[in-house]
């Protein structure tokens, strides 16, 4: 039965090559001799190889779009069936998304990027998980999609500030964490969130300090690759931070008459903030999660 | 009537020098001719300048500590009384952090950190305000601080990626965002939240996607300076969203008995669960806002 070991693995480091599977999966980097997700349902996903089995992957580096597996024709490298999010793999990508768990990223000369090594394999670091969802591949059937960010760069820069530290802060403790979520803000969520006086829309809870408002604006439609939903009112609704992760997460979305999909009730939509339709159906379509 | 300009001034870069505040004034990176906050209440705050006018600040370049105002002796450099969380400049800051607005950062030469400029002042970017807390200063008077964490380590690394960009994909645009929140996981965080199912021990939600669970642990003694909270059971407890929220900005505490403050109800404690009754204890002081 293997061991599943979740995060760095002592004596390799970011960039480390390993000539073959079998010589990644006696560093413990990745235990799957074939699969390119290591892990179950149980446990979540310990580390991924990205080696261009997926014509729909997409690597930018410190942010990867991820396909899962299932579907796919390894002799023609071509989709054949829907993927399903029950799916061993799938599930335990999902698992460490929900959780919060790192994954361990590597990739293969054969998958198409600028981060590729050119023979072999390359150890690429951890990577969090921060979305799943679904979308049609290149050839046409249901995929599931997770977007990995990078840890490191969110970790501080490493300086030696030592000598300008008050006295008993002699030293700097970092606990090595992994980012379970990051909640963005753009010029205009702030204007929705005004809006709304930082209520949210589908509760009414306002959450507030000395008066001042709390709340998170969710873009319907999400912002980057590949959705590419605009940073737009019709865009963005105000939410508080559990409704914010339930909507995200696809737990529910909203129809065009604005009733809620998935929860009781239906979204408070004031005056003045016109949402576009078209972004309620994207959501309901790769968002979603029936 | 000032014009309150929040985020980057065009034609004004990281890193760029200014002889004097009044050179910072023109440029509308800092228009107050004295005070270290510039903004209101209403507004939020739109920059600081770190001039070596509190003692207590502490500059680890990505992070800032930084003391709001009032209760200083400008002669004397000392603490001579309390501050208080309704100064104009300090609730300005609080809307800043419960708004999300970016804050520009100004470094003088008199603030004692090894990112200050050897003369004049130098423009620092754009910061978030991510956490308030009280304190004692080292003159013994209750001091209100923030804690600043730069934006851009967060911005992806510029790659030249447009040649592995699948069709239709040709651009990748990138909205300007602000970090509202960051919430980071541990290991041990995981196995408290896995010790109560990833349920809520203020309301009991859980929030799940097909089964999998979805909660937050909430370090009781924040992690990091000043606080220094440590990464243990004792000082970690399980919350949705909107009650780490909560939690986090001080909206409610919990007593020795676990009632709630601020709030009704008791926390939930199972077996097995230890918490350190002094990290309450430094909640109560220092996190929760009266």
């Amino acid at each position: 039965m293997p061991n599943y070991i979740f995060g760095n693995i002592s004596g390799v480091n970011e960039g480390d090559s390993f000539v073959n599977r079998e010589a990644l999966r006696n560093a413990e980097i990745h235990l799957a001799p074939v699969a390119g997700i290591d892990g179950n349902p149980r446990v979540g996903a310990t580390s991924i190889v990205l080696n261009g089995g997926y014509v729909d992957d997409l690597d930018l580096g410190d942010e990867i779009i991820y396909t899962g597996h299932g579907g796919n024709d390894a002799n023609t490298n071509t989709q054949i069936s829907d993927q399903s999010w029950d799916a061993t793999g799938n599930k335990a990508l999902l698992v460490s998304e929900m959780h919060g768990l790192p994954v361990r990223v590597t990739r293969g000369h054969k998958h198409k990027s600028p981060f590729s090594p050119s023979s072999g394999y390359e150890y690429g670091g951890l990577y969090s998980v921060v979305e799943h969802f679904q979308d049609r591949g290149v050839n046409g059937f249901l995929i599931c999609r997770y977007r990995l960010i990078k840890q490191s760069p969110l970790s501080p820069k490493k300086i030696d500030i030592k000598k300008q530290l008050p006295k008993g802060n002699e030293e700097i403790k970092r606990t090595p964490t992994t980012i379970l979520k990051i909640v963005r803000d753009t010029i205009l969520s702030q204007s929705i969130k005004q809006h709304y006086d930082y209520t949210c829309q589908v509760c009414k809870i306002r959450i507030s300090v000395r008066e001042i408002g709390y709340a998170e604006a969710a873009h319907i439609k999400p912002l980057g690759l590949p959705h590419n939903g605009s940073d737009t009112p019709e865009n963005i609704i105000c939410l508080c931070p559990n409704h914010h992760v339930m909507f995200d997460k696809g737990i529910f979305t909203i129809a065009d008459d604005f009733k809620l999909i998935g929860l009781n009730g239906s979204l408070i939509v004031k005056d003045g903030h016109n949402i576009d339709l078209k972004n309620l159906a994207y959501h309901r379509d790769n968002i979603f999660n029936q």
